[in-house]
C-alpha cells in the first residue's frame, strides 16, 4: 500500500494549525481557552444549510465540492467554533468504491441488499479499493477548498482554524452493510461475528482500509485532524469489542496515524473508552452518559477528553443549560486538555443562537 | 388509592408456585435447577404464533383473551421454559384508559399525537385512572385462562408453572408518548426532563400508577411475578435517571410489592444496575453487554440476576453458542440466584429449535 512511506512527501498544512486551540487541546497541550466544536454542527439546525440543500439529495451534496465545502463552512462562520468537520456522510467512501447505497430522510443509508452469508461479503470485497482513489477528487476538492477560506482565519496561536477530517469507523460501515439499513440493535452485524468469524474478520479488514484510505485523503488535502466515529460500537459488550472490532479500527487510523492528531467517538460507549483509546488515538469522545472526570478515570489521566453536553440540553432554559456548559468544563479539567463538545450530534429542531451562546460561555471560562 | 390495604383480602395463587424455579431464584433461594425463560419467548419466532396471528393487529391480540392466553402459553408448551411472561405490549394500558395508539408493523407504537408541552401533558394526565379498572377485563381474563393451564404443568416443588406479569416502566411510557412513536435517542424525552421538570415529574408520576395498576391487575389474575422492563433507561445518565426516573419506578413497583417476587430489566443499562435494583426490585435483569459477574459486583452480591446471552449467538454455529451458555451459567453463580435469557428479546428469525435446546442445556448444568 506504501501508505507509510507517501508522509514525509506530503507538505501537509497542518503546520498552519498547530497553534490552534483544537490540535493543541488534541495533543495534550491545554489551550488558554477551551476550544469548541459541535457533532453535526453542519447540517439541518441551520437554515443557510436548509437553504443550500433544497432538491439536493444527501449523497449528491457530499460529491459537489463547492457545496460540501460551504456547508462544512457555514457554522464556522455563525458560531466562532474552533474547528470544521467535514461534511459528509458515513457511506460516502462506499458509494465512492461502486456500492449501491442512497441516504433516505428521516431513516438513513439504505442499500440494495444485505450482507448476511461469506458470500455475500466476498462479493463485496473483491471490489479492488484503489478504485477510492478514482472516486476521491471531489472530496479532495471539497477539502481544498475548505482550507482556504479556514487559512484565512486566526485561531489561538495559528494563522489558521483546523479542519476535521471525517469517517465511519469499520464496526459502523458493517453494521449498515450486513444490515442493509439502520437498526436499532445492530443484531445483523453481531450475528455474522460469531456466526462466521473469517468472514467477518475480511469485511471488517476491507472497511477499514476503505475507511482509512478516505480519511488519509481528507487529510493530504488538507485537514488538521481526524476523527473517527465508531457510531453503533456501545451495541457491543467489551469482550466482543476487543476482539471483533478494535483491531480493524486500529488498522483504519494507521493510515493517518503520525499526520495529524486522531479523536474516536461512539454514542452509549462507557464501558468501551478504555478500549477505544488504546487502539491508538490521541484524544478520546465521551458520549452525555458518563461524567468527563468518570471518564477520565476510566481511560487514564493522561488523555484528551472531547465531549459531552447532552444535546437534550439544548432545549432547557438558559440557566439550565449554563449550569451544565460550567459543570462539563469543570469535569473537562480531570484531563490533561478538553475539546468542549456534545455528548451526541446536534438536533435538527436546534435553535442555532443556543450553540452560538455556548461557544461564548465556554470561550469566556 | 387503597392498593396497600387490599393485599390481605386477595387470595394470591403464587402458593401454588412459591417452590417453582423461578420464584425461588427471584427470593434469592437457589433452585437445584436454574431456571429459564426468554424475554420475547411468545412471539415471532415461533409459527404456531405466526399463524395465529394472521389477520389480527398485536394491539387487538393483547385484548383478545383467549389468544393473549394462547399465545402465552405456546413457547412453555414447546420449550418447556419455567415461566410464562404474559402476553401484552408496553403501550396496552394506555389504550386501556383511552390513549389514541396503534401498533405498526416493523415500526412500533404510534399515537395521533407527540406530548411536548406542560400542556400537552396535562391534557394526558387529566386522564382518571380508575378507566383502567373499566377496560382490564380483557386483561385478568387471559391471565386467569393462562394460570389455570399453568396450575397442571408442575415446576420443582411445586405443582404449578408460575407466569410473570409485564409492564413497561413509566420513562419507557413516557418515552413514546413525548416523541409520538419509537426513536433511536428518546431526545423529546430527555429535553422534556430538563426544560419543565414540572411537567416530567407529573407524567411520570401518572405512567407510574398507569403502569402500576396494569401489573397489580395481572398479579390479582394469577401472576406469580411481576418483570419491569425500563427498555429505553440505557439513554440516561446515571444522575438523570437518578433524580427524573427512578422514583417513578419505586412507585409503579409500589403496587405489586410484598405481592409477589419483581424483576427490573432495561436495554444498556450497565451504569444504572445499581440505581435499578435501589427501587426496590427483587431481582434485576441485565443485558448481554456486561458480565454477570461484573454485574454483580456492580449491584452486590447478595441480589438474584436474570440474564444475558447476547441474542446474537442465536444464529451462531452450536459449539459457539453452547460455550456462551456455559459461561453464563457460570458467570451466574456470581449471584445468589440466577435466571437464565438472553440479555435482549427473541429475534423474530430466530429458530425455536435452538431455543428448545439451550432450555435443556440449562437444565442439564
Amino acid at each position: 500500500m506504501g501508505h507509510v512511506e507517501l508522509d514525509a512527501q506530503h507538505p501537509l498544512t497542518s503546520g498552519l494549525t498547530s497553534g490552534s486551540r483544537l490540535v493543541r487541546a488534541y495533543r495534550g497541550d491545554r489551550p488558554p481557552v477551551t476550544p469548541v466544536w459541535f457533532m453535526r454542527q453542519a447540517g439541518r439546525s441551520l437554515p443557510e444549510y436548509r437553504d443550500l440543500r433544497v432538491g439536493t439529495r444527501m449523497l449528491d451534496a457530499c460529491l459537489d465540492p463547492a457545496l460540501a465545502s460551504e456547508i462544512t463552512l457555514q457554522p464556522i462562520r455563525r458560531h466562532g467554533v474552533d474547528a470544521g468537520i467535514f461534511f459528509s456522510d458515513i457511506v460516502v467512501p462506499l458509494r465512492l468504491v461502486g456500492v449501491a447505497v442512497d441516504i433516505v430522510a428521516g431513516r438513513g443509508p439504505v442499500f440494495d441488499k444485505a450482507l448476511r452469508t461469506g458470500a455475500d461479503v466476498a462479493e463485496l470485497t473483491s471490489i479492488d479499493l484503489d478504485r477510492l482513489d478514482e472516486g476521491i477528487a471531489p472530496i479532495s476538492e471539497a477539502v481544498g477548498l475548505t482550507v482556504a477560506e479556514l487559512n484565512e482565519r486566526p485561531n489561538g496561536d495559528s494563522p489558521a482554524t483546523p479542519l476535521i477530517g471525517f469517517a465511519g469507523a469499520p464496526f459502523t460501515l458493517a453494521a449498515y452493510l450486513t444490515e442493509g439499513g439502520p437498526s436499532k440493535d445492530h443484531l445483523a452485524a453481531r450475528t455474522l461475528m460469531h456466526a462466521d468469524p473469517g468472514a467477518w474478520a475480511a469485511l471488517m479488514e476491507w472497511c477499514a482500509d476503505l475507511s482509512g484510505r478516505f480519511l488519509r485523503a481528507q487529510v493530504l488535502a488538507g485537514a488538521s485532524a481526524a476523527q473517527l466515529f465508531d457510531s453503533w460500537a456501545g451495541a457491543l459488550s467489551l469482550a466482543d469489542y476487543e476482539r471483533h472490532v478494535a483491531p480493524a479500527s486500529q488498522r483504519a487510523l494507521s493510515w493517518v496515524t503520525g499526520l495529524v492528531p486522531t479523536v474516536h467517538f461512539g454514542v452509549g460507549t462507557g464501558e468501551l473508552l478504555g478500549a477505544m483509546h488504546a487502539i491508538g488515538v490521541n484524544a478520546v469522545g465521551v458520549d452525555y452518559r458518563i461524567p468527563l472526570d468518570e471518564a477520565a478515570r476510566r481511560i487514564g489521566a493522561a488523555v484528551p477528553l472531547q465531549g459531552n453536553l447532552d444535546p437534550a440540553l439544548l432545549g432547557a432554559p438558559w440557566e439550565v443549560l449554563e449550569a451544565a456548559v460550567r459543570r462539563i468544563v469543570d469535569e473537562g479539567r480531570a484531563a490533561p486538555a478538553h475539546v468542549f463538545n456534545l455528548g451526541h450530534g446536534v438536533p435538527p429542531e436546534t435553535d442555532p443562537a443556543v450553540l452560538t451562546r455556548i461557544v461564548e460561555l465556554v470561550h469566556s471560562l
